[in-house]
């Protein structure tokens, strides 16, 4: 099909919706280090994972094996409420920036949760469904996460308990009503509904909360209370299969106009959306089917992939996680106070941790007004108004197209828009007034921080 | 085609897209009223909307003849990057309600602005560059319209200049970065920067402003300003021609699978979005080739339609504006100060006040709580969180599919979803803590109001 052709939106009809989720680790020669229990050094058991989280999750968490897992009907229903998400051609970004360059974005934030997190809220949502509980447990900062399970939870009627870090309550109450419309409960954290959050209440009583500290109280609700589970929003390998329809959809779309990307860009945090946005493509390049330049991007101020370390780390602050082998800065570490948005996690997915280790992609971190800088041109010409994590994939995309503007290369160049920034305004109002700073970790810190790490699997 | 292949979201290809706009005026037998000079009290005419009103705009407000006017490719190429926007069958809400209706809504949410503002914006701001001028000026309540203009301002390169209601500045301060991120400059009214604001100001020192003096002030810089001219997001015909593209595109999508609606309901405040709406419908049964049942949904606080007077009136509260022919409930109206959310004008569309004087509309006014009750059932199935004046439609579509419930009627309905509420989760916390009001004018109140009215045209 000509160039001409190529319409703004690229929309696959709802028959041309993938059905099935794609598991990188399928084609991965090299597998992921497995989750270790903390107090053994052991690999952890379907049995021991059982208590926290839902069984099928479980059993998608330890399948290395199965490429390809049908999506369940009801599961497709919700997608259609608000997928396939458009695939849109950056026409007025690329006449901005007067590139030869041809700039797609996959955009995610189109829904009420405005970011690509339902796609795995409503699949954990269901499959906790069908086991018969009666509810989740779930922690959030920013509110992406909390939000789009709220959203998930009322849709299939079940209980959902959100610990908010106590700090983001605070600042965000407009995350925390969009949670409690969608009918769930938000605590702050932490909070006195739990042993551990009331342990640490005594112990520090000004505290603002941390994303550890959230995660330990869910924990201890899911595991405390009959008929409850523990759901995370990202890092793990259930969530990036879930994640994988962003990629599926992307790819479909690219094939039906014939259109073959040079270049895949995401941010990433724990890993969530970038792993979902590159599956079929790195899919491909792990057979040795074609090969595409895959970038992650992160934050300067929390540089796991670029400056972190690869080794087996706890998953949060509090240390009762299992461990995993991964990117990390040390559980211990924790971003400078602004630094806004998400992408905070101290770790990296232990998939994406092995794939980045075995050269099958790069990494760029970016500082944050270089981030808000992108965004703005964005949102003048785009017409949306991007989440600061979504820019930071902006910001090498736009950095990639003014390479190719020199060069003269005409390169096609895709990457995941994964949300809307409604809800971070406060970062924007920052950037807008020239008060916003950059903080990158020194190399002391990150020392200290490193020193931290636990001895196992050496 | 059969039921069952309705898809979720009906979505148009871009070659689907309606290239021209709908003028009902052209149908019409009996024309709406001419705005009226107020010095005068003579129709208005060309040259003397000229120094308020960029030239091609003027023409269309005054154009009662030409049906169908050819959409401009620049703002073709706009539209582009967020139109067609989806039509939704909305099962999900169907199920919950249990009724045998089929539900439809237009969702003109999916843009930054989050609004139907951005359709006129765009058409308004092509029309000021097209005619040389450097920039344009304008006032906002809620914030929906003045962050569409800001959008579109950024996108042709034009000066905006937006003045917001001083209360609304002040709570609404994501509304305020939002449109400064898109370059406008935002100036709380009333300001110290025109005449009639530092006049009100020196008269009443602590105001906090009203949409009536932010208009004062908009028309007072874009007429004492080279180069610069006024624009306004509702009411006018005008606005209502660029909003036709909401109606054509529903018409369309019904058409393509064969659909026909038996109802269209849609919000009202000015009239811009269900006049858009209902356009290429209303131009059926004005020429007698089709039957809808076409319903207004107003709030029982600013009850225009329902409780109005069909009269002569100041557009605004300054009465420096013309006189319009409208159901009214009198310049000085303003409502209850717990009103949350838009469609607070005193007036209503020459256009839709003529239709529904001439029987072939009918009007609903609902009080707020049942909106937002409405709203966060709506939210929890559909998984979008709708704005409060779009949910004053999705509470009447809901009534009615309970109705065919009883009736076992399988009515086909359509309704407009205007935006999304992401700022207006102020009003949302109220109602999730059972601290929100209802508030009704007294028939006193509104007496006193009308007893204003202008003694113009009777």
């Amino acid at each position: 099909m000509s160039e001409s052709k190529i319409p703004y939106k690229i929309y696959l009809s709802e028959e041309e919706m993938p059905t099935s989720w794609y598991n990188m680790r399928a084609d991965m020669t090299n597998k992921p280090a497995p989750l270790l229990n903390p107090g053994t050094g052991e690999p952890l058991k379907a049995e021991e994972l059982a208590p926290i989280f839902c069984e099928e999750l479980v059993q998608q968490e330890l399948d290395e094996e199965t490429p390809y897992t049908p999506i369940p009907q009801e599961i497709l229903d919700f997608y259609r409420m608000y997928r396939p998400s458009p695939l849109v051609r950056a026409y007025c970004l690329e006449e901005k920036l007067q590139t030869p360059a041809k700039i797609y974005y996959k955009f995610e934030g189109n829904n009420t949760s405005g970011s690509h997190k339902l796609n795995s809220a409503i699949a954990q949502a269901y499959y906790a469904k069908k086991q018969g509980l009666r509810g989740v447990t779930t922690e959030t900062g920013a509110g992406q996460w909390g939000t789009a399970l709220s959203m998930a939870c009322s849709y299939f009627d079940l209980d959902c308990k959100v610990y908010m870090v106590k700090v983001s309550y605070e600042q965000k109450p407009f995350r925390r009503e969009v949670m409690r419309t969608y009918g769930a409960s938000v605590v702050p954290s932490p909070s006195d509904t739990t042993e551990v959050g009331r342990q640490i209440l005594a112990e520090h009583p000004g505290t603002t909360g941390s994303l550890g500290c959230a995660i330990s109280e869910a924990v201890e609700v899911a595991t405390s209370n009959e008929g409850y589970r523990y759901v995370l929003g990202s890092v793990l390998n259930q969530v990036l299969l879930h994640q994988s329809i962003i990629g599926l959809e992307t790819k479909a779309a690219l094939d039906k106009y014939g259109i073959r990307p040079d270049m895949i860009i995401g941010c990433a945090g724990g890993g969530s959306n970038l792993g979902g946005l590159i599956a079929p493509f790195m899919g491909e390049k792990l057979r040795g089917e074609a090969d595409y330049q895959i970038i992650a991007v992160e934050p300067a101020s929390c540089p796991s992939f670029t400056r972190g370390i690869y080794a087996y780390d706890f998953c949060d602050t509090g240390m009762i996680c299992p461990l995993a082998k991964m990117y990390t800065l040390g559980h211990d570490f924790i971003p400078s106070a602004n630094h806004a948005g998400g992408l905070r996690f101290h770790g990296m997915s232990t998939t994406l941790s092995q794939l980045y280790h075995d050269g099958l992609m790069e990494a760029r971190a970016i500082e944050q007004t270089s981030v808000f800088e992108a965004a703005t041109t964005f949102a003048r010409v785009e017409g949306i108004l991007p989440a600061p994590e979504s820019s930071h994939a902006i910001k090498v995309a736009i950095d990639e197209a003014l390479k190719c503007k020199e060069t003269g290369e005409e390169k096609t160049i895709v990457f995941g828009l994964t949300g809307t920034g409604y809800f971070d305004l406060t970062a924007y109002e920052q950037f807008n007034n020239g008060t916003m700073n950059d903080y990158i970790p020194t190399d002391e810190e990150l020392e200290a921080s490193f020193a931290k790490l636990p001895k196992v699997g050496e």
